[in-house]
């Protein structure tokens, strides 16, 4: 339905909600992730800098794990809007945030190229979507992760627009 | 029988294995966590820097799983140093890796003050160790983990230490 590739799922997030580190397009500090469809998967590629490393010659656990859970909370929106038979970027856009994260790391990953994690979405339940990632390098699957994520209660978008009304902004 | 709050249980860890983005105290771009024992609790203190927000206001949740991780490792070492009777710095050191990584958010994390980590050894069985570890905000409980960690093979220390070689370490 989507062109496959073209629009990334963090560019469709509304402004007020792009300020992630790891994946908020308006966080000039962070690692500005993009996730897009590949068919009936949601497809990152991130190639994480030199100083990310767990042990020489090995990416962060922690990296990982944050790589896992943006492109999940994106997975999760994009599948969403999919599920209502809409097209990326039409109105309303959806953000979630993650409720429980689980990583196992299966085998160490190796620094100096490109990570693809390639995420589906297994269970869409109203608000709670539940995204399943893999992480691979070079190839290996070197990663699984498992992201029950939970779409932004409306009460806590009202919180966050009265705080930046605060800001003047 | 550790002085408490002195040694930080990453100061205790070899040179190669201090290159971690989360706690490597060689890594000059990284996080840099420091844990120490309070009594039967292993703690660790850390302020998120600005940028490191999920929507404003509140702590990325990448940023609290990797704190939750390399706290939680750190908290194995110790912890597997002192069921052998023997105080944090002695020899030999242990260095542990993560296997897996489990984190439930209970409540957006506010951002502004320091975060405080508690964690505690709940399983010791041959090289792994299972840590689970409660994260505040302002005294209020936001996150909880469950971290299964391993004992760097020492095949993999090998291999390191080969490597380090090559690059004329």
């Amino acid at each position: 339905m989507d062109p496959d590739g073209i629009l990334a799922f963090q560019d469709t997030y509304p402004d007020e909600l792009s300020h992630c580190y790891g994946c908020g397009r308006l966080n000039a500090d962070g690692l500005q992730i993009k996730s897009y469809w590949h068919g009936d998967e949601a497809v990152c590629r991130f190639e994480p800098r030199p100083y990310h490393t767990a042990v020489p010659g090995y990416v962060y656990g922690g990296l990982i794990a944050s790589l896992i859970d943006c492109h999940a909370t994106g997975t999760a929106a994009a599948a969403s809007v999919r599920s209502e038979g809409r097209p990326l970027g039409s109105e309303p856009a959806y953000r979630f945030l993650t409720a429980s994260l689980h990583v196992d790391y299966l085998r160490p990953t190796p620094i100096g190229g490109p990570l693809e994690l390639r995420a589906t979405a297994t269970e869409i339940k109203g608000r709670k979507v539940t995204v399943e990632v893999r992480l691979y390098a070079g190839g290996e699957l070197c990663a699984k992760g498992e992201v029950v994520t939970v779409q932004v209660p409306d009460s806590f978008l009202a919180q966050l627009a009265e705080a930046a009304a605060r800001r003047g902004e």
